[in-house]
């Protein structure tokens, strides 16, 4: 057993986690979120892919069920004492075992709440459960519980999110080098997330956003890597990763010479951002920030080439995607408070040029103005 | 618009989708997987995190709904003509969205195969799912549809495969020159990922396994990298991925020199797999295959230190996990047929001794015997 914070860490963790429950006048609460799971006690794997719960009771116990795969996993990464395996067979699912689990515990019966809102819980798998549990209990969606208590960072994990963001700096330093007329894109995302790996680093909770030419425009990864042009613009959006927590960055990098709607929109980007900063604080909430960003660009003629949306909280977080609730978008009533670890993305992508300017970095929300963690310039990289 | 597969492939697909569709008496089918969309039509994302369905008629006609952040995703990627967009609000949910667009094809009120078998849909969504088309025709469970016409590879995809398999030996090699006495597994995992990217292949479906000591016995990644020792063991189980689609390779690497129970493990994984390799024909089925394994390792005392599944199927595939349907445990009836693509890994892990060994290859079915898509021997890797 291997665990990334001390005891104290984990037990005040355990102590919110549990007044939470009752709180909500709940006997329990069956995780199946990974990031729950890590959070909560350390436990850290992808077997978050096949029915995996995590059963946690308002007085703290608690006991796993997964498959055989994973029983390992929990011993060498968690302190969750009672680990129990399902096994894969073609005329039982693993549901009638969980029952058995929750009726050991004490839960079978009880008013459970229940993460559905999750990838570590199929659609398949979440009616599974609702037809096996039924008559046997009330089941209450509380996906919401852990993320509130996850959103705001602890010192310890403070620490962690500015290796991640050091990472992600040194990451971008590393793709530079390799950003030329005539560079491949895998060899750049090679270095890029290779000089992560090196340093200890994780894998992101979803891939790399790379993408040159006309894909510069996209902000999802796509296979197929191309080759760069004299004249070409790259964006890349990724993220540093130390111990699953995560801290982004986002910028297009332009080779060879900036058209002068690069320029503009360039310019337009850190005046969103720059508006977005002064809503990054106590008392605003997303929306706000959401707002902020689309005034400065509405104002400038760029409401087309804008997205609804403009960035979100960071964690520790699992595949397949790095991105956490509550996001900055139109009337989000979330309210910003100390101590949250925020990316902002300003993206504009201007399909009737082909051009692509996007800037992003994480904050660490304080009492007053948010703490930008990268140390990289804001001016518009270019190579060549 | 970059497709990776030409005009008539996709036609082939399509028109057997629609047959399928047809066949199971439906009117059309709600896609929830990547895997499926990207089958069908080239759209390539991990923008599935989010609400996401390609609703397909009988008549092949389809329209997309997703979030803003992938209109030019699916134009960039796929053919597919018809794109809409839901728009992150406070108040609304994307269901209703669907349900316009379905009334569009002339689907509403049909009989509806869905996906609900995907991390492409999480149960929360999958509920509302459920809540916002009740009354509104029936949903009928067909996760298992798409599927079961991507088992079988195409030509084209069998090239692709080959090159993944091939991208998964150089990345070997890659990692191998690597480890050494006092080596960091983030150097080793850098130049093994690197690899892969430098040409132009993916991120695979789940993170690399990668764990030396004590954790070469775990079979999932976690987070922590470790200094390896002058005798010591390392575990990689890794895929090449070439346009998404998977080959994936597994070793238990020996730093130094190899315990007797490394030598003893070694040669029972080999047993094994070579009794899995009689039993991975047509004729047998991958119930088959598990106790080909199970019964090689059992005789030689070792029920205790193996798996409860030995393998399964690869193709493209996204996150959480390269795993895919058929797997290889005990009673799974689905038959081995020609033109598979299947991971088989012998995994032994001795928590008493401390010791791991594990053995594993992908493999194409043929009319006969497994052609191994490998090129490495499977003699034990010995270090230093």
């Amino acid at each position: 057993m291997a665990l990334h914070f001390d005891e104290a860490e984990y037990a005040a963790r355990r102590a919110a986690l549990t007044a939470s429950i009752r709180a909500r006048g709940l006997d329990g609460l069956l995780m199946f979120a990974q990031e729950s799971m890590y959070w909560a006690t350390g436990y850290d794997t992808f077997g978050f892919c096949f029915f995996q719960c995590l059963a946690v009771g308002a007085d703290g116990r608690m006991a796993l069920l997964t498959r055989s795969a994973d029983l390992r996993q929990a011993r060498h990464t968690s302190d969750i004492a009672d680990v129990r395996v399902w096994v894969d067979r073609a005329d039982a699912g693993p549901v009638a075992q969980l029952a058995d689990m929750l009726a050991d515990l004490g839960l079978l019966g009880g008013r459970l709440g229940v993460e559905y809102d999750t990838h570590g819980l199929t659609a398949k798998n979440g009616r599974a459960l609702d037809a096996g549990l039924a008559g046997r209990g009330e089941l209450v969606d509380a996906s919401d519980l852990v993320p509130a208590l996850r959103v705001v960072k602890s010192p310890a994990e403070i620490a962690f999110v500015r290796k991640a963001a050091a990472l992600a700096d040194d990451a971008f330093d590393a793709a530079m080098a390799e950003i030329r007329p005539g560079a491949d894109e895998g060899r750049v995302l090679a270095a890029l997330q290779g000089s992560i790996f090196a340093a200890g680093g994780d894998y992101p909770g979803n891939e790399v956003i790379i993408g040159s030419g006309e894909d510069a425009l996209l902000c999802r990864y796509k296979s197929g890597r191309r080759i760069l042009a004299a004249d070409d613009q790259l964006t890349l959006e990724f993220a540093g990763v130390w111990r699953h927590y995560h801290a982004a960055l986002m910028r297009t990098v332009v080779v060879g010479r900036p058209r002068p709607r690069h320029v503009e929109l360039h310019a337009a980007a850190l005046d969103a951002l720059a508006a977005v900063e002064t809503a990054m604080v106590p008392g605003r909430s997303f929306g706000d920030v959401f707002d902020a960003h689309a005034a400065a660009m509405d104002a400038r003629g760029l409401a087309a080439h804008r997205l609804a949306a403009c960035g979100y909280s960071l964690g520790a977080r699992f595949t397949p995607s790095w991105m956490e609730w509550p996001m900055f978008y139109r009337d989000n009533p979330a309210a910003v408070v100390p101590g949250m670890v925020l990316f902002a993305h300003m993206i504009l992508m201007d399909s009737d040029s082909g051009t692509a300017m996007c800037v992003g970095r994480s904050y660490l929300t304080t009492t007053g103005a948010p703490e930008p963690l990268s140390r990289l310039p804001l001016a518009l990289p270019v190579v060549g």
